[in-house]
């Protein structure tokens, strides 16, 4: 892991960029203490810089005290795009502006970066972990569709944050049961992109006891800002 | 209203019953200087001096420096019960034990109840707003029916909190088109006397674009704790 900017916030904040291997990302950390660690896993046109994303970050560590990361995914960002990556998002908005279905273009491509993503969320976390700043236990809040995957296999994540507006691959909404970790998920009530009574299914099928449901009205991207306070406090009963 | 006990907690507040004409109640005020307030409507077995009603009142005057009412409806706690609600509840109890539905028979006592709980409310809305140490604005935290025609009927309820577990008569599933405060609504995800989809519906149903749904696994009353704080969060958003 190799730091390559650093930018130190009035709020008390550290916040550096950093590479590991192919992985861009950005940590923020509260100060020089262990502190718990909130991976946030995005998607779609977001990137590791996006202003909301940072804002939720820098809250999360000048609050709450939690060490944060966002990576940007393959395909992500800064990250070069692959030509079946460029072929499926052409697809994909030729069947939306057409009105065709889609699930079958995005499971063509968010299947995949499933795959990838979960990895690189694995080798990243081994080298935060090694970081002092950084204790541990370990939260991820973001996508739902790597967050399904990361919690299955990766023991380290104690509990977790999905948002469910975006497509979640049929590999992941089975996997969805052997989900047993706390759990928040996040519903924006009219979400265009996303179907309502399948985002309800879905969380009917995790298997955790401990899950909750935020849904808030309006589209994909009107979720409202207290319910960053709220993620943050539901880290706070499980990562504390 | 006459006050006719008191007692000053360890935290601080001060928790009173009271009596205004038939109603009987309980006031929690947190200090002398006028104090937001939260009106809680209960049901069913409940009573005023419930052990976890009395919790949450007492944890929003002491931790977020809310005054809090509560008061018995009529036929509930230590109020006189109506030859007609003893028919209707040995009704309900055989029904239920036979299996049979029982709609009507909420539909009975349940619709009767909120014509008589309302105005009582707000008596007592008038009377605790003319208290030097309530100032307003005011919340209706609990049972949905009657918050749903207190919340149309009262312009000076600000915003709500309404629990999901409990029959809500035709007349106001209709009228909750009507309601446009802010709307926290808290559903029992495996509420055994509830129906989950009829329950969404209601959420889907309510005229106001600022509501948030919050569900949780359990029965009916399963409601983790941490709702409490989230319920007095949403107050401290919309009555501060």
């Amino acid at each position: 892991m190799r730091f390559t900017s650093e930018q130190r916030l009035d709020v008390g904040v550290l916040e550096r960029e950093f590479t590991l291997g192919e992985i861009p990302g950005t940590l923020w950390t509260p100060g020089p203490a262990p502190a718990p660690l909130i991976l946030i896993g995005h998607n779609g046109g977001l990137h590791k810089r996006e202003s909301r994303l940072v804002a939720r970050a820098r809250h999360a560590a000048a609050e709450y005290g939690y060490a944060v990361a966002a990576i940007d995914h393959p395909g992500h960002g800064g990250r070069p795009r692959s030509a079946v990556d460029e072929q499926a998002r052409a697809d994909l908005r030729r069947a939306m502006a057409a009105g065709e279905p889609v699930d079958e273009i995005f499971e063509s491509f968010i299947g995949p970066l499933v795959e990838k993503a979960v990895p690189e969320w694995r080798t990243t976390l081994d080298a935060l972990l090694a970081l002092p700043e950084i204790g541990g236990p370990v939260g991820y809040s973001g996508m739902t569709a790597i967050g399904i995957r990361l919690a299955v296999v990766e023991p380290r994540i104690a509990a977790a944050g999905f948002f469910a507006g975006g497509y979640v691959p049929r590999a992941q909404r089975e996997e969805a049961r052997q989900v047993t970790i706390p759990l928040l998920f996040l519903l924006q009530w009219d979400d265009e992109g996303n179907d309502r009574q399948s985002a309800l299914d879905l969380f009917d099928a995790f298997g955790t006891k401990e899950k909750t449901l935020h849904a808030n009205m309006g589209g994909h991207a009107g979720t409202p800002w207290f319910e960053v306070d709220d993620g943050d406090r539901f880290f706070g009963r499980h990562l504390r």
